[in-house]
């Protein structure tokens, strides 16, 4: 049964531009697809089939956008959000991060800050996550059925590392492998369940990045991706220490992304690189040539030092860009306080040079829907056949004066936060709260 | 009578760390004034006068930390608060700051947004606000009235303009003293029923900024500052093009804050400016001499791409230096995220110079409260004689695992917002929600 809801809807179809539908009507197919978007009530008589009687609900004067889509993120740092704000990358990493991931061999544990943590991608209505756990297959196949039960989008990476670490945070490059396997059999291959028809939850082969890794480690990862035709995320580029030791580890390569791209990790298949602040020339070339799309993380540049990526740069390039909350590095969430970030960066390098025109709002909207959206399939817009990913928001408290709707949304993406979200959708279920507490 | 409260008690006495008292007491006098700290129940014995019995109010797992203090805020453009960040600074003032601080013309109009103002001041726990109101005298009063209602402390601005900027905008100079000695009369000389002992609220002298006042204006706000022993408040030195435009304007001068000080509005009575990305050199060391405040503003600096202040080397030249929201070219009133903006900046500038350690928590902290707080008295610390301003906060929804007093503190100041704060104090009194809706 396909289904009507009528609300104020905008979305971007393009970056340039909001398409905006002031009490407009979208329809949506029993299998979560939209049917597609009318202006008013005679044009939804195209969607009736014979004397087929469509329920409309009707969301009065709220918004109806695309759901968030946060590109990079770190589920086991989720204890130590908005902490150590004051210590730099490596004493950051050492006495904060990998402390904290060493604790999810503790499935208890992990099931405590998993729970909330898939909770507050909820919350602030973000729908679909590329996610770092971290190298334990357990605590990674947990926050991967959590994602399920929630009925929510994810694509979960168990991490790969075997150096530069502590040894509880070293795997084997056999245990990697054979780990991978359990999680692809369980989430990809088999019917264990959990499997999920439109895989919403599935693996994406995850080395932490170069430094994290040996060239057999690297190697296998790429091998792994390949055989099981699976998605990869990792880290390039963040800043010009980690860049410089990358330079000694992989003396061969001609830069950070081709060390990735020799071991068939750099958009052999689908390929997300966190960062890339500091990516140009030969690199950025080289992402064009294979895809590999950015996970911009601003709040996470500012708060680690890293730089400012040049995103008008890479979008001019024809580069895909999305954003990322990179939890702990970032301390926000909120993708709406994310695309506000990046509109001031990109504003910091206008200010230096005025050719650059800082990011529009409708541009920083595409990045955090649409253009982030299309890792994960057709998502993040309202065209037909995208998947219905949606969040309807309430922003009376914030619409005390005669506002127009974009006016409306620049203020929601500005001012608001959860409490103004109302309705959550992924691939057209509404997504209820799922539960903070452990126990079935 | 006196009272003690108790609770985790966090404050900068001095801007290098915090003073800590877990499960600690703290006694405020009868005029409320703080009387001490106290680290447990034995120590409090000294506050007892006789057999005195002394209340003691328990806020159990609570932290008490001061109010926040905002040096720099446009109470006119509030309506605009979120809006209009795709324009640059000229077309935003022509287009949407100007044309809204005309309709402070109607009362009922300037009424129903100051409610708002003052009422979302205090949901974010500002006790303390500097703040430009417009030219209009009635509406201004009525802004004074509303934070003396509210028990709230604000210095207010009548602004002072007369050029550049539509007719409706301009005052003549005469009509601008006028304006300026009535608003005296009723809230310093007299006592006209909203007298108030402490001064928690009254006028200060507010020429826009050079580009907005002739000579004679200029000359007759200097006068004013110097009759009545009032405060000053301007911008200075935001952005390049306005640097350049005061430099036509103001020949003889040798610099931006030379203008201000040669029509005694630099220093010579209490006084603070906003922004200052770009001073230096011999607008610095003025500035020092003559004890001028820095009110620095983060978000709007990056929201109107002004620029990065450098508030590390203010702080190591020994300049006096607060926060400031400055609605609407910043688009949060939350002083907690204006304080992680102030050290993300400060990262920025340690990004691209190590030699400038960036901002740490405290100093951050301290610039919101015991800094900014000294614009309004003895505001902002818990030392003996400091008023007792103060917030509750209960963040039992962020402290979900063992977190320490100082991380909580963090995961407030990085991912809280009013929802945390539970009771406000300003001048020992709890103040209580302003109200919104007009008419008494």
């Amino acid at each position: 049964m396909k289904t009507i809801y009528k609300a104020h809807i905008l979305f971007t179809k393009e970056k340039s531009r909001f398409e905006v539908f002031e009490n407009g009507y979208i329809a949506v197919a029993a299998n979560g697809q939209v049917i597609g978007v009318a202006e008013n009530e005679q044009e939804c008589e195209k969607w009736k089939v014979g004397n087929e009687d469509i329920e409309v609900i009707d969301f009065g004067d709220r918004l109806l956008i695309p759901a968030m889509n946060d590109l990079h993120v770190h589920a086991p740092q989720y204890r130590n959000q908005g902490l150590a704000m004051d210590l730099e990358l490596l004493p950051w990493l050492q006495n904060y991060t990998f402390p904290e991931e060493m604790k999810y061999a503790d499935l208890g544990y992990a099931e405590r800050m998993y729970r909330r943590f898939v909770h507050d991608l909820w919350r602030f209505g973000t729908m679909r996550a590329c996610v770092f756990a971290t190298i334990h297959t357990e605590s990674t196949r947990l926050l991967m059925r959590l994602f399920k039960e929630a009925g929510m989008g994810a694509l979960v990476g168990k991490v790969a590392m075997n150096r530069n670490c502590p040894e509880s945070l070293k795997e084997s490059v056999e245990e990697m492998v054979k780990g991978y396997e359990e999680l692809i059999n369980d989430f990809r291959i088999n019917n264990l369940g959990f499997r999920d028809e439109k895989m919403l939850v599935g693996p994406i082969i995850t080395p932490r990045f170069i430094p994290s890794c040996t060239p057999e480690m690297l190697q296998a990862c790429g091998e792994l991706a390949a055989k099981y035709q699976l998605p990869v995320q990792s880290h390039l580029s963040e800043n010009q220490d980690e860049i410089a030791l990358v330079k000694t580890l992989e003396k061969d390569s001609t830069c950070y992304g081709d060390a990735y791209n020799r071991y068939c990790l750099f958009g052999q298949t689908p390929t997300v690189m966190a960062h890339c602040v500091w990516t140009k020339g030969e690199e950025l070339e080289l992402m064009k040539q294979n895809n590999v799309m950015v996970a911009h993380c601003p709040t996470s540049n500012l708060n680690v030092a890293s730089g400012m990526a040049p995103i008008r740069h890479f979008l001019d390039e024809g580069l895909q860009v999305g954003l990322g909350s990179d939890i702990s590095g970032g301390h926000d969430l909120n993708l709406f306080r994310i695309m506000v970030y990046a509109i001031q960066v990109s504003k910091m390098h206008y200010q230096q040079n005025h050719e650059q025109p800082f990011l529009t709002l409708s541009e920083a909207f595409w990045m955090a829907t649409k253009s982030a959206g299309n890792f994960f399939g057709q998502v993040g817009s309202f065209e037909p056949g995208y998947e219905f990913d949606a969040l309807v928001i309430d922003d009376s408290d914030l619409n005390h004066d005669n506002y127009s709707l974009l006016e409306r949304l620049e203020r929601i993406i500005y001012l608001g936060d959860d409490r103004q979200i109302v309705h959550r959708f992924c691939c057209g279920k509404e997504i209820t709260e799922p539960k903070i507490t452990c126990g079935s």
